[in-house]
Order: C-alpha cells, then structure tokens, then sequence
C-alpha cells in the first residue's frame, strides 16, 4: 500500500460490519459513495467555503449506437435525498480514517445532523433527452450539494442507460412485446429489478423478476425453463404435466432436444396451448416452421416467443426475413445494454452564489469544457405536435418553448407528485411518439438538433475571457469578487 | 397485454410496496427470482417431482477477450442461501397472481416452511477457472434447487465478470497500483459496492466506495476532484486549502484548466506534496512533463496518479510508450467489464436421483449441449508449480490431481470457513502467478487446455446414445426407468 492508499489500522478492520449481503439501507446510503466526496466536504467545511452551488447532471456525448437516451432513475433519486442520513456507527468509522486526522472534529458534528435541504429540478422521467442537456439540477449548500454525486449519478446513468436501450428493443420489435428476462445477467440482484423498471419505462410490457413486479405492480412473466422438461424422462410427458398445472397459461419450451419435434408435441396439447418458446436455433427459420404445425395443427391462436441473446439489430434483421414471432424475451442485451453498456453522465458545478452574487463556474480543461449558469433545455415542437428541435438555455431565459427540467424538490422536501412507473411508461411513450423517424433508426445516423441560446454562449464566452492573466482562474464574469468565505 | 402477460388485478397494484428504493433485503430475496422458478417450483410440487437433483453452474464459453475468469461471489450467495425464506407478505401476492390460480394451496403452506436444506460444492472465490468447469454444484431437492437459480447466477455472474476484468488491469499495470474509481458509472449503487469487492478480489489496492471499504476492511481511497478547484477563484489557492486540510494526504488534481500551468502550481506546496492526478489530455505525454516538473523541484517522491475512462488495453499501451505513472485509477471500463460486459454464467441440471439410482441429465439442444452427472475439475501442476492443464471429470474419478470444488454447504449449513476478502486476493494473486504469461496476454491468443475425461465422456456418450426412438428423450444410460414420482 502506498501514498494513494489511505491504510486502515488493525482496529478500524475490526470495526467494519459483517458483510452478510453488501445490500444497501437507507441506514447505509451515506457511505454509498466515493471517498473523494467526503474529503471535499471535509474541505469545504474547514474552509468555510459552503457557498450555495449549483451543479448539473448531464450526459457529454451520447453513447456510440444511441441517437436519444430516456431519462430514468429520479424516483430512487428523491428518495435517497429524502433519506440520507449520518449514523454513529459510520461517522465513527470516517472520523478515525486517517486522512482526516487534521480534520476538526465538529466536522462529524456537522454530518451526525446533516440532511439534503437542496433544490432539485428534474426532467420528468421518461422524457427523451440529448446530450449535454441537464436531466438533474441540484442548488444546495457545496457541502450538501456535493457529498451526494456519486449516488445521483450511479442510479441515473444506469436507469437512463437501459431504459434507453430497452425503447430501442421495442421500437426493433414494431409493435411485438418485449419482455425483459435479464436479471440473471444483470449486475447483481439489485440491478435486475433497477433494470426491470428502467425495462418497463423503455416500453416492456413485463418483468421475469418478480421483485419488481411485486414493487412496482407490472406484471410479472414466465413459463418454464429447460430444467423442467430435463427432469422428465419424456418430453410430451413435461408438457402435459405442465399443462395440467398451468391450464389457462401453458407456454411450452420447446427447443430441449429438437425443436420441431418439441412443436409437435406440443400441438397434442390442443386448443388449451397458449404459446410455444424457442430459445436456440435459427429462430427466424424455425419460427416460420413451428407457425406452420401450429396453423396446421388449428392452432393459430398460440403465440412464438422468442429468446436466446436478443437485441434489437437481431429482432430488426429476424423481422425483415419474415420471421413470425410475436414476443420477444430479452435479458443480456437489454439489462447489460451490452453494446454500449455505460453512460458516461457528469455532475459538474455551473455556479455559486458568492456575496449576494451569482457567479457562473466551469471546466476549461480540452474535451471536457463545461457550459456555466443554470440551464434550461427549451424543446420546440412543430405544428404536429413533433419535436422539432432543442436550445439549452440559461434556466431565466425567456424562449418560446417548454422547458424539460421542472421543480422536484425545495429545502429537501419533495414537491412532485411522482408518477406511477406506469404513468411514467406513457411519458416514454408518448415522448418517442413525437421523436421523428429519422432520430430512431438503429444506425442513429441522423442528429437531433440540439444548440446553444445566444445568451448562454456569452455567458460562457465571458466567463472564459475573464481568466486572469495567470490563465488558470475562473473567474467573475462581471467583476473581480473577494473569496470571502462563509 | 397479451397471453404471456401475467395481469394483475387493481386489487393487486394496491397489494404492492411502496418500492421507495427498490433495495435488496433478508427479506425480499426470496422475490429477486424470476418468475419461471416459481411456476416451475409450482410443477414440481403439484406433479410430485421434487426429486434430488443436481445443478451446475458454470461459463459455457469464455467471454470475448478473456482467456481465463476468477471466481467470485460465492460469500453473497452462501448468505442467500443461509437467508432465503418466503414472508407472509409476498407468499400473499404469489397465491393471488392469476397464473398459480389452478395451484393447490398447498404449495404456498410449503414456501412458507421453506428453507434452503441442500449442499453445495464450489471452487473458492479468487481462483482462476476457464469454460465449461462448475463454479458452483448445487445438491438438493428439484424445487429447493431450481428456485435459487437466478439469484446464484447473477451474484457469481457478475463479482467473476468484474474480478476477472480486474485482474486484466491490474495485470497490464504491470506491478503499479490499480484503484477501483467505479461506482458512478456501475449499474446502480449496490453493483458499485459489488465491483469494489470484485475489483479487490482481481488485485485492486482499494477502492473509491466508502460502504465497500468499511464492509470489507480495504482501503477507501481518493482525494479531490474537479469541483473542488472549481469552487476557488484561484486555483493555487484551492490546492494550499487542501493542503492545509490534509497535510499528509496531500494528492492534487491538477488538469482542470491546464496541466502543465496546474503541475507548476503544485510543485509550490513543496515537500508537503504527496501526489498529482492527471485526468485529461494526452496521458502518456504530460506525465512525462508533469514528472520533469516534479522532479526539477526536487519533488521525486511526489507519485503521479492516472485517470480518465481507463482500461487494460490503454495502461498497457501508456507503459509501453514510457508514461510515468505510478497508479492508476479505474472506473467505467473495469465496473462495467465494459470490452464484454456480461458473463453468460447458466445453470444446468446434470443428475437427478430417482429411486435410489443416479441418473445422469443433459440438454441436447444444437450449440447448448450440456455434460451430464456430478463433475469436479481436476487441475495438474507441473513441476515449478505452475498451472499445466485442467481435466474435467466426473466428482468421484481418482484422477491424479487437486479437485477445484469443495464442500461449502451441507444440509442448508456453512461449512466452510469464509475467508476475507484480503484472503480472496491473496489466493487470486497465487492463481494469477501459477498461471503462464502466454495466457495473460490481452489478445487471448493462446487457450488453455481444458479436456473431458475418458469417464465423462463415455457417461455423456451413453446419455446421448440411450435417447429413446422418439429422439427427444434424456433417458437413463444404465436402463429405463419408472417415472414413479416421490
């Protein structure tokens, strides 16, 4: 271990909790973040530099393969804001942590009655959203606005991650149903059931976890798994028994040995089969196979469900060849959103108010120059109702078009009514609705229009021109201002 | 809603939890399932197939861009295991979701009986393991052992995914310092915690994840990021205020307006420096710089810390081209495994035990073929103690080598004494140096070798030979048996 690595002595390790399972608590949600945070607070602290800040979450480019994202994640947001607390048993262990053995102990005064009292505005979740437009602003106190970064981000840029991958899947699917069947490749049990709702905001009709469909009241589906009809010595013998339990829901897998026998097989079921699943093979070229014995069996009413490693170029390709499925089971691909499986969202401060004044803040540095001040994204529609294009702005401008973010949270209270993830499935819904056709092509080769207000670039063209001589300062676009701190 | 759907009932919808955070508990793991265990659990309760069965768990094919994994996950799912029960509250909504309608209520009598009573075998977390070879063997009876599938998948699926990407990055480190930055950008909080426990098991020296640290007793590490720079008005300014906060953990982030300008800027702290960290630009380039700077100050011992969307690939290029860094921090690319960022860990049934006699199982499905009956592997060392082949065998071959897995649960019991984390690694790192170089190398060019005993094969040759004239039967390979049901 060496200069990086803030080292543990013998009695801190006998400290920690057991860790049975890891899970999160709204207990332990505190310390569900980076170090960093915590020394910056203790920074902050000790240098009176509480100024109220503001910072925004947004996303710098859209992931390669994405031409919009669906913004997802702000309930569990508000709720970690509304419950985070500093118990003993965790400020006792950061208050021995060596490096903050310089740091004052009214430090952990501070945090033992700490509580979010922030602002927060918010684009509605299910809102289609472009890069660089804020989907979170926070105006807190630095210290309150700053130690809750990490969370913010990491369960905003996963919901909005899938649900984002998940709209693509269904819009592959043209008008099928997507199920999503990913927990057992998601990351870890918890991001199965974050998965499944950010799944069902992107338009999955349900969940194979059941936790989630229990939390959430969106319906919960599945049949059986190869398991099953393994543990019979005879294949039409797994089938019948299933039917016999399940008779108004029986879904048969019938890929276990060979598929168009399973097929077979499964129309001595009768009138009382609902559906058939294939899981492996050319499913495009069996699908059309297994439509044939079912129709020839008079049974044109059971429905194909597809599965086995899905997305949406191979729904897209298995649907242009014809292929006649009429679900679609997705896991990996969507809860993964394998091809491009992380957002890159940032939370960057855009200004802080020093002495009564507003004093717009950002990054300089190449590649990552941030835009300052508070913003608005104005989304105008044309006469259809679609939308046409985007201006972030500065969040007081005055621009002829609705702006995304709205009021969420005041002084730490919640002060929306947050809708149901069905209601919210309409959002998305809706929202893709008015996304024109060219914006949601696979290959997202055309850009939405999204630019800057003049007001916001002269904001930004000021503040950058006011470095001072030295050139590594931000400084006041308005004037020279003192660092008094408070 | 169509036939898949399960529909709920409004009386439903009101039944549900307020999912205020979605959070994993003792209590709700019994529903992070999929939906399929249950209706299968269902089955075989209603047709009396709850025989003892065997199931494995294993990588069907290494991941693109891996030519080995470490395990991991196996504490997490020992405290699953030891967990799992069925509460009142969810054994409710089960019993009225409309497709266990025709289910005796029995069944839901016998859940809330439950407990996990099987035995399991496991290859200890921190050990190198390839395709093909059980991680996990579960014993027990049908329903106990199918209910726990997807939960057992995606607590091993992910920490082996995330460890066996660590130990690649830390690998190409070459011997500097590899610390897990991740959290942000894994998929959702509890997965940040997961991967630092993950990363840590590939040989990462900490971790930025406060909760993962204190859990665990592993180093939280971290100091400043761009904000705090941001909020000062004058850059040398923010770095003595961090200076004076923590004297001896003096590590500065230096590139927020310009690198070079920011480098000079530290050197004034003076001896009291312990670190730069360097997150934009060209990497490789301004170290060097930035280590001319620091050492013209007669700052040698001042370390230079990377970051910025690191991976294996760019370390390993950044050494070759002379970069002077001394660690790295890595966030996105190792949390997520971002190169292949799902392990297609399954879950197989191999044998079943009815009427006292052991009857080998597999799936016959093109591409998906699976070996049959209880297997262990066998891994032979050469003279120097390096790793020089695998056998996969069945469990009771006497081959002449150490068997992988070993008992871990008996009867619902921890066996095992469950080693720390700080153990895990320790054991990883000897797997890591038993492993020759030629399959370390991050194009996995050279396999390693894994074959199938002349036992096993001839058991899966008798499984396959032995299907009935049908074709689709798995039958028993010694002769036919009853399908008596106990």
């Amino acid at each position: 271990m060496s200069l990086h690595s803030i080292c543990l002595t013998k009695d801190m390790k006998k400290n920690s909790g057991k860790p049975e399972s890891l899970f999160l608590t709204n207990a332990n949600i505190c310390m569900a973040t980076d170090l960093y945070q915590l020394t910056m607070v203790a920074g902050y602290f000790e240098c009176r530099m509480n100024h109220k800040s503001t910072f925004e979450l947004f996303v710098r480019d859209l992931p390669e393969r994405r031409s919009y994202l669906i913004a997802a994640g702000l309930e569990q947001a508000l709720y970690y804001l509304k419950n985070l607390r500093f118990s003993a048993k965790y400020l006792k262990y950061l208050k021995h942590l060596p490096i903050f053995k310089n740091v004052s102990r009214e430090l952990f005064d501070y945090l033992r009655d700490f509580s979010f009292k922030g602002d927060l505005c918010a684009v509605p979740e299910g809102t289609v959203i472009f890069a660089n437009e804020p989907i979170v602003r926070v105006t807190a106190s630095m210290i309150e606005a700053q130690v809750i970064e990490t969370y913010l981000l990491s369960i905003i840029n996963y919901q909005t991650l899938i649900a984002s991958k998940a709209s693509r899947v269904v819009h592959a699917a043209d008008g099928r149903e997507v199920i999503d069947f990913g927990t057992r490749r998601a990351h870890g049990p918890q991001a199965g059931v974050l998965a499944a709702r950010a799944c069902f905001i992107g338009g999955c009709v349900g969940t194979s976890n059941v936790l989630a469909a229990f939390e959430l009241g969106i319906p919960p589906i599945g049949t059986v798994a190869h398991s099953w009809v393994m543990a019979y010595d005879d294949e039409y013998e797994s089938f019948q028994d299933f039917n016999k339990v399940f008779p108004d829901n029986t879904t048969l897998l019938i890929d276990t040995y060979d598929t168009i026998k399973g097929a077979k097989l499964a129309t001595k079921i009768g009138k009382k089969l609902k559906g058939v699943r294939l899981d492996s093979g050319n499913i495009t070229l069996l699908s059309k196979k297994v439509r044939k014995i079912l129709d020839d069996a008079d049974l044109a009413h059971v429905k194909i469900t597809a599965s086995n490693d899905l997305n949406e170029y191979k729904i897209s390709k298995m649907l242009a060849k014809g292929a006649r499925i009429d679900s679609f089971g997705v896991g990996t691909e969507m809860v993964t959103s394998k091809d491009t499986p992380a957002l890159g969202g940032v939370y960057k401060l855009v200004e802080q108010e020093i002495e009564g004044r507003l004093i717009p803040k950002m990054k300089f540095s190449k590649e990552k120059t941030t835009y300052p001040s508070k913003k608005q994204v104005y989304r105008f529609l044309n006469k259809r109702g679609m939308f046409k294009k985007d201006i972030i702005g500065l969040a007081d401008e005055d621009l002829d078009a609705k702006g995304l973010l709205q009021p969420v949270m005041e002084r730490g209270k919640i002060i929306y009514k947050i809708p149901s993830v069905q209601q919210i499935q309409k959002t998305a819904e809706k929202n893709i609705s008015q996304l024109p056709d060219k914006f949601k092509t696979l290959d997202c080769k055309t850009k939405y229009p999204v630019t800057i207000s003049r007001k916001l670039r002269q904001v930004r063209d000021n503040t950058m021109n006011n470095r001072n001589a030295y050139g590594h300062v931000a400084t006041c676009p308005y004037k020279n201002y003192g660092t008094e701190k408070i």
